[in-house]
């Protein structure tokens, strides 16, 4: 019977050129992170279906990969919805997890607790191209600090692992939640409707300040409270410093003195050029942020390759432990992507030697080979030994595109 | 909404102390493998259910955890059967992948292709100490490699691994299904009746010959053939030289050849002192295996660390592409168990240096720390940064059981 070929939809075999830069960025991760006392932790790849329907995951609960049960416990008949089938599923995110993870090993866990994971997750998106079902989520969280030390270490620990993959010049765009809702109660709007603003507002870098007015106004909003929102971008725009404009608005100066000190402390310590920015426009979308909200932007890709923040209240709703947290993720298949396209190579990579030996050579030839090549592998050399081909010329070129540049022959006579 | 803090039944969470350990053997078995020119491929987690009902994979395909079909495609009404819900399900083993992998992408890959595969396995087995429903393979494959070169490569690679995590006088044993084959058939065993035979002959270590011949007449086989069996492996355990005796019995001497030029080679070139071992009744489970098979034993491990052989017709049966293979598996979590039991420590870390800040430090103070802590992790060192605990002696005793020796108290004045 013939195997089916192809992956699963949506998902993908990862060929040797790419795992080698995966290998590698992810090598880079653990050591960058690490360094900043950063612990790595893993989870299993499943979770029991009710803690990924506890509605944290968000529009990520209605594209789970679903378990279904075995033996005994699973019974058609009786099966009303296929739900009733079904005891775990594949995670979305490697939050859930985290979480899960810290109330089950609170008391075994250094406080604070910065863990780094690095894992597949699962999502049933609509396959469209660069987008997979399977994907790899990398994120660093610390549990238990309520300090900005969290914030300044989360961006510092991931830009200077940018730095290290040898991106410059990109942007860290900052915000804090409760200066974007601060703003919305300055201009009128009402707390329940501040989701639906900063779903518009969000939109800011695209339709521009008459945009984001034209559509506050087409969704309903009190025309008072739109023009004065309005009046506010308008005045940040044409601001020097956009924090000192929004300090003197506020009442409540503590979010913008949290992101003045946050700022300072990543620009004095910064290892590699590039703009940590006040961005009052910057929304994030899960609603579980409670302060502080980053996002990485890097030149001339127009996308965000990572983002996170402060939720200091998520812990505590699915554990009863109160746990202050902030984090960070990067776009992992992000990058590799980038890294493919602008043609990366790792850098250190082993030299590369091939021995053909000549079919049927003796065996006290082929020993002598064998003993050669792990003396050269002992001295870091990366070597092959394969049977010499037909098509010699072929095979020697092929080798070469693998990077064997220093081929040796090896004749029985 | 309180979380579930559990794992699903059978998984487990994976602590950092042995996380360390687990990174530190993935990145040794990637160099170790990758020296001798293996390349690292990945497939995702999930295969088509038919790929993995293939029946190639035993008894594990009835451990198999179901994914559900989705969407308009997920019709429980016109469901006859549970499997009439499923579309996929996780991955049992490496193998099944390697070869969809293959068949896959034959064309753009190396000949022969040397695979390097470690990644997590699932299989719904019942829960018990020491076993989890997810764990991970670590298996080398050469595909396209018909001469004893594969085997010569597959166990030297896998030796000089062991060796490098401080392994040492192991037993790899050796043997070839034709040699098992062979000496069934000239006791008079029907070839049908091979793995039954077999079966009871692997439990030789442990009962003796006496015992097979006990258990073979009891399995209702002729009492002629029992007899001759036994008369053979008296005569092997008499033997000096047990490879020679069996040469002398049979009349193709192929097998025999492979095995002497197989042992000799890796006798020539091995790095670290270990027992390669002509082991006649060494079976190896999975059908599949055509020719050579070994098997791994630590000394002092009443168990198998690992094992693999030659496969050559089982890539063909799959793809109709007739694919010479010879893969070896090790056992991934036995060896982290085994060197968490030795309280391993992981060799080479780096120095660990945590500062801790008073609560409230000046901003300008913060910054110093931080780029004390900069400079220190570009030097190579593992730099903690935080807040001075209440409880400053137990966080300090905390930090130390950590690995943080070096720890420096900062104050505001």
């Amino acid at each position: 019977m013939a195997l089916n070929k192809k992956p699963v939809t949506g998902m993908k075999d990862i060929m040797p050129e790419e795992m080698e830069i995966r290998d590698y960025v992810i090598a880079l991760i653990k050591e960058t992170y690490k360094s900043f006392g950063f612990t790595p932790m893993e989870t299993p790849a499943m979770e029991s279906i009710e803690n990924l329907s506890s509605k944290q995951g968000g529009e990520n609960e209605k594209l789970i990969f679903k378990v279904m049960k075995r033996g005994e416990k699973l019974k058609l008949e009786e099966a009303k919805t296929p739900d009733d089938l079904v005891d775990a599923g594949m995670r979305y995110d490697l939050t859930v997890p985290l979480v899960r993870y810290y109330s089950n090993h609170a008391n075994e866990l250094p406080k604070p607790f910065k863990a780094l994971q690095i894992g597949p997750v699962w999502r049933a998106d609509r396959p469209q191209k660069g987008r997979f079902r399977q994907f790899y989520q990398c994120d660093i969280d610390i549990l238990g600090e309520p300090t900005n030390l969290a914030e300044i270490e989360c961006i510092t620990a991931t830009t200077t692992l940018l730095g290290k993959l040898g991106f410059q010049n990109f942007r860290v765009h900052i915000n804090d939640r409760r200066i974007l809702k601060a703003m919305a109660a300055l201009s009128g709007f009402a707390e329940a409707d501040y989701d639906k603003v900063f779903i518009i507002l969000d939109k800011m870098d695209k339709i521009g300040v008459d945009g984001v007015k034209a559509e506050l106004l087409e969704s309903g909003f009190a025309p008072e409270a739109v023009e004065k929102y309005g009046q506010i971008f308008d005045g940040l725009n044409a601001a020097e410093d956009r924090l000192a404009y929004v300090g003197d608005l506020l009442e409540n100066k503590e979010a913008v003195d949290s992101l003045k000190e946050i700022t300072a402390s990543v620009e004095a310590v910064k290892a590699v050029p590039f703009e940590l920015m006040f961005d009052p426009t910057l929304v994030r979308g899960m609603s579980y942020y409670t302060g502080t909200i980053f996002e990485i932007e890097i030149d001339g890709l127009n996308c965000s390759c990572g983002g996170g923040g402060r939720y200091d209240e998520m812990v505590g709703r699915f554990t009863n432990l109160q746990t202050p947290a902030c984090g960070f993720s990067i776009g992992f298949e992000r990058i590799i992507t980038i890294l493919l396209d602008q043609g990366f190579k790792v850098p250190g990579s082993r030299d590369r030697i091939a021995f053909l030996v000549e079919k049927n050579l003796p065996s006290e030839k082929l020993c002598e080979v064998m003993k050669e090549a792990a003396a050269l592998r002992e001295k870091g050399h990366q070597v092959l030994v394969n049977v010499m081909a037909k098509n010699k010329k072929f095979q020697k070129d092929q080798l070469q595109t693998e990077g064997y540049a220093d081929i040796r022959e090896v004749f029985a006579r």
